[in-house]
């Protein structure tokens, strides 16, 4: 179900958050809290062990499960149900002891959460170690510096790909941290106050915390939405992020510009009717699933003002809106992982494009040095004019500005001739890319060292 | 795939949007295509037919398709090819003749948007339906009107469902309008000049839109996507009126309130931790449905800046949230359906609930009377300090009135009693209630009368 | 207020929607109120006649107003209170009879609305004539089409100035609709009966639609906002057709497409850094306030649920949300013309790009024509290994497919040679931009025809 | 301009978002580059003093930058051109030396964003502290606990408040990190590589970062917009609370509830139809600025795709998008901390709605202490009767369950009578209160010890 959504999702994500990965994890919660309860001496060991044993999904018939909570209102009801089925009539008693429908399904999302989060993280890693590679390895590829859609100055390739790294690496570090600290157990029974277990309730917590691997919050968060609303969030900055990438990437790959190019895979990115299109396709995918994901994270982050103790609506639109949040952003991850690890790089044509503007592109540099002897303003006005007439006559800037008096006048022809070579005007570009990789390697680093625990 | 999502999906619309319909669709437009280009002498008649032939979707391996489709950039593409093949090779070259992807999956999708306006003008009808009885026979059950919250004056259960039907109606009228008027035949080809068919374009495109039963457009719209949008915004105002339904069906199912309860069905709106619940199931879901139709409307009303002749990710990210914006949309008219259809009334409640205040919500028809004789920015002091004097003194405002030494003096003590009779104080309700029943009533005809040929 | 603002925002349509024009459309309000109950024979005439004398904003303190509303909770009150002072003892008491605050208020924004769509009205019909113009003007000016960044097939540059029109024209029906069918007098009262007045609810209620010369609606809409809803959406989509014409614009302006410019002002689009740059500034502040536009008609759209017979919080956020949404998207519009009507269109710049792709452009063309010969499959497998080695050797299509022996063997040389003539390739454009500009040329009519009335 | 916009601002905020309050800080930026620059010896120390003399923004006539920013396409370039005539032609032409538009203009933003966020955290430490008094003085201040609208255990309304207070807790946290190392120095120069500074850059950059106090980022963000839309996210957060807290006030509020009530002042919430109204004018206002705040949110959050160097409109979209994010947001803030600082809690209206289902509200209670007799599912069974036939007879439960057979069977007259005393089933209310506020207090001290160099 879904018309066409397996073109924007990545499949190891959407079977994180399928129905059947769904129901395990509530099994997960519900064997867990079986056997936290024994522990904690409220219900017996022998059910927690019965209960445990049938807390696999592969027992269930999960389309009934969904289909009855149509009626039922939640599919925690038919589930409990089900499981105190087959757990048996002794055990079955204590299936979902003290436990509400939210803290089944809250728990489970936030369990499918930290295995989205873990594949997202892999994922962008590898996103920023192409990046990286690309930083360094066209650390002194000149290439047009582009803004509101003209050439500017130069720039280079490696220092664009470092921008796209940078912005990676903040968001390997966000994710980071919402796995550490944004994700915790959902349990306070009907109106979160864990009445039905008397005085057992903190004991139980620490348990079900402990063997379900979530932090413990202060207090159960039934309608205190900001953990939910800031994973999607923070979802929607990667998106946002991959977006950036992939606009990068389509823009240098028109036609005119022919920079980059998603690579010749057979039958990828071809035309129905036109034999030669190259079309990128992973990168106009991963637009597409970023601007759904974003979509997605909306909903959730506008559905934050869940009423009293249990919401009617605002929590049941983040069932799906939080999973198709991350399943999307997953795709245009994955799609730009895809684009940037077969990208072809032009580096004779982002030279030659260095070109076009006969000149003008280095205005920035030519305003510099002349400036330095006439002041900014009326540097800023020679070469303005020499522009104008640059343009006007379609004649190479440098030309024109060795024939200007004023700036002649001002500059020798050894000082106009190199403001016209882009390899000297890349500023401090190779410290940037050496700084946005060192972050990177910092962070990639940490993440190694905390291996072993995590 | 998509988690929970059934729950929130009308399942004949999920049908009308599935991947199986979608390419049964996109053989629709194949096949008419090729009779169209027959009849036009574009293609033998014999082609035309071996490709009509093979235009049944159980030929294909969808999921194949679509797999194939992520490397391809568009279904159309592996599609198009498996039925190349399936139409032999002398028919076989025939296939998608003068054709481009975005023709084949847009005129899909309007095909698709035509059957699911189908289901959702049916439905819209029988919501009507129910809201029409309900207004008139709760024309003269007084209920509590209440504003920012609070008692205002009273109204009637008949007119508040009338709100809704007048609501409803507008909805129809603008779905039959986007019906009748915003689909359109895709038909361009490559860059949408028809280049491909030489002089028979437009033979071709008028044939094709008989074939299809699709209006002939001015001019192919491949980026021009505001018929989309609208469809999208139609569907988001359609899912905004079933929310205001369900929140006033969740508000006036309240446990304080209890005017309204969606009735006792087994199974239904339970609790898996407290037995007594009745939760209006079908209204929370329905408010979910309609947050999560709304979120996938914006989406593609914010992607309507396609580049050029061909969008790369923003028409793509249309494929799933147009669609879902059908499926989400449905599922709350669905439910809202189901709610009202199975609404208990408690009129009782409402005439009780009107005394909650101690006469304060008739406040307003104190003062009028009172304004006839006092003026209205003295009547309104006057009325305002019993007000304050009955809650203070948690005494009915009626017998404060009647105590009251101005109040008393300018009206009659029968006078100051028929004030406090809430069905005196409807106003022009009923008035109200039949107009917009005449309304509906009239575009229900409307309808009939033009069923033979629709 | 609101930092930067008045860049995205047209100052016509900012005066619209200013406060000192809200509280005059409150007051037009207030005063044909008073004079429709005169009418009516519910307020004294003398009443009537001395309120209507005061409805002048110039003699309120807007400010003062607006301030006095924080504690108040809508600006009606100070608004009222202020008027009836104003009108003096007598007939300060019979203002605002019978209405609530939501009736002026609403109805003050219907009022507002109504000019703001006039002045989009007006503006659109410029930007139509103006694409109309360019659409025949370059009727024959081929240049590069273009799909998912790649050339495609020849376009001309008329027939993409016929798709602005086209969208442009709807959107002129779209508003023109809402226009006449879209806006409403707000009277209700209290709760919607308009209980306080009695058996004269009607009559007053017909007298002040004709007033204000707005339509009467079936029954009073206070927590009914499709009408509001369907407002915003009419102007998210004429700020999406905006938003695709900037697109258009700014891509065609890039440095290295250069087909189009907004043309050269002193001082516009000028740069801080660089002498050089002539940005596209119309249509960059274009898509930005389409954008805003967007976001604010989304805020309208979501916040169609209000509760009961008011909502808290719902309703007052559409205060701002609407007004906005239409000053940014005039902001949007105002933009679009200013580019438009100065562009600078270079057809030799477009004919020069459509060579860029060393003939690949034209294998469509080559493609149909042989696959008139072959058959399709292989028309397309010959063109693709055709195309492939042209790429690969640097070498014009037209070369490779002489030398072809599959190819030549099939065509003719002279074929092969008109089949790499753009002009010749442009199928059913003309056609399609006559019609797009027939339509126009209707709507331009029915609307002169209207005029009188309208 | 922005009609009623002053409703939903904060008056603060809105003063640290104006255009006076934007030019200032963009004109520190200029001051603090020249000192800089002076520092690193790229411009005369004179003229780093005759700049930073004129920075003053009061020497400016703010309206006509903004105006001739319409035509020049960004602020910065009139604002330039004055402060260079102000600092005289020697120092004027050192005025941005090295600078792009973006640079100052975002820095600016950055500025003000500080400002802003110092704010908000003062409103939240308020409103924290509000809360934590609430949640401590009603700590055993019983109230219904209500799930999807109804009734279903018991809770306390210090327990309400300790969820309040948690979520503004979390969000103070937030908004600290987003303080500490979600801000960042911008400047890279026309594209980021600060080309004109030659050697110089590095130096400057670091000069400037101290002379504003802001963060050093790895490399220039000129299109990496992560860190703008985390600030859009981080308030998108912090008004979904104020929307959660302004709901729970809004539904506590109505009339059939009446458990809390915003407080009498003269002239607040009242109507202008009827004179007993008392109007939750706070949390209404607030929930719409949440609205509003969250719509803007999404435009920042929407608009990530930057395109290469510098974005033509997903910038210029944030120049208004983000500033009123923060205005609205700040809106809703402080009117939450309107309506709790004057919240009047009504605790025998609360515990006399705990009576309201005849003891059905209990059910959780009675089922528990069932349960360790005869198991959860018999429990569950018998009370879902025996709350059948309360509910039916219109009796109260704990007689039915008297009377019962089985129940009585199964528990002592006393232990059923216990069963229904709410105080004795608010489970763990009182530990997580107790955490809440520790956590708060905690975060409080933090902040205290932190003042003197923060």
């Amino acid at each position: 179900m879904g018309q066409t959504r397996e073109l924007f999702a990545a499949p190891t994500m959407a079977a994180i958050f399928s129905n059947e990965a769904h129901i395990q994890a509530m099994l997960d919660f519900e064997g867990a809290l079986a056997r936290a309860e024994a522990r904690a001496g409220v219900i017996p060991a022998a059910a927690a062990q019965a209960i445990s044993d049938v807390c696999r999904v592969e027992l269930y018939d999960v389309a009934a499960v969904i289909e009855q909570a149509r009626a039922a209102g939640a599919h925690s009801i038919p589930l409990v149900a089900a499981l105190a089925g087959l757990a048996g009539s002794d055990a079955g008693r204590y299936v979902h002891w003290g436990a509400t429908s939210q803290d089944v399904i809250d728990t489970a999302l936030m369990l499918q959460a930290r295995a989205g989060l873990d594949w997202l993280l892999a994922e962008l890693l590898a996103i920023g170690a192409r990046c990286a590679a690309l930083a360094q390895q066209h650390r002194l590829t000149p290439m047009a510096g582009r803004t509101l859609t003209q050439h500017a100055t130069p720039t280079s390739f490696g220092l664009k790909s470092a921008h796209w790294l940078s912005a990676v690496t903040r968001q390997i570090e966000r994710l980071q941290r919402v796995r550490a600290e944004g994700l915790a157990l959902q349990f306070g029974g009907a109106v979160g106050t864990l009445s039905a277990l008397g005085d057992a309730g903190p004991s139980v917590l620490e348990q079900l915390a402990q063997e379900l691997g979530l932090p413990q919050p202060d207090l159960p968060w039934h309608t205190d939405r900001d953990r939910v609303a800031a994973l999607a969030a923070a979802l929607s900055l990667v998106a946002g992020v991959m977006a950036k990438i992939a606009t990068d990437l389509l823009l240098l790959s028109q036609t005119e510009v022919a920079e980059v190019s998603e690579g010749v895979v057979e039958g990828k990115g071809g035309s129905s009717a036109m034999p030669h299109k190259r079309n990128p396709a992973e990168a106009t995918f991963a637009l597409a699933a970023a601007r759904m994901a974003q979509g997605q994270a909306a909903v959730v982050m506008g559905a934050m003002a869940h009423e009293h103790e249990r919401a009617a609506g605002a929590w049941h639109a983040e069932w799906v809106a939080l999973p198709d949040a991350f399943v999307y952003t997953a795709g245009a991850v994955e799609r730009v992982q895809s684009a940037l690890s077969g990208l072809t790089v032009d580096a004779s044509r982002m030279r030659a494009n260095l070109d076009l503007t006969g000149g003008l592109i280095l205005t920035e540099a030519l305003t510099t040095v002349l400036a330095e002897r006439v002041g900014r303003p009326e540097a800023f006005r020679l070469v303005k004019d020499a522009s104008d007439r640059s343009r006007a006559a379609g004649r190479h800037l440098r030309d024109i500005a060795q024939d200007d008096a004023a700036i002649a006048g001002a500059l020798t022809a050894r000082e106009i001739e190199r403001a016209f070579d882009p390899a000297r005007h890349l500023g401090s570009a190779s410290l940037f890319i050496e700084r946005a990789v060192e972050r990177f390697t910092w962070i990639v680093e940490r993440l190694n060292a905390a291996e072993p625990e995590g």
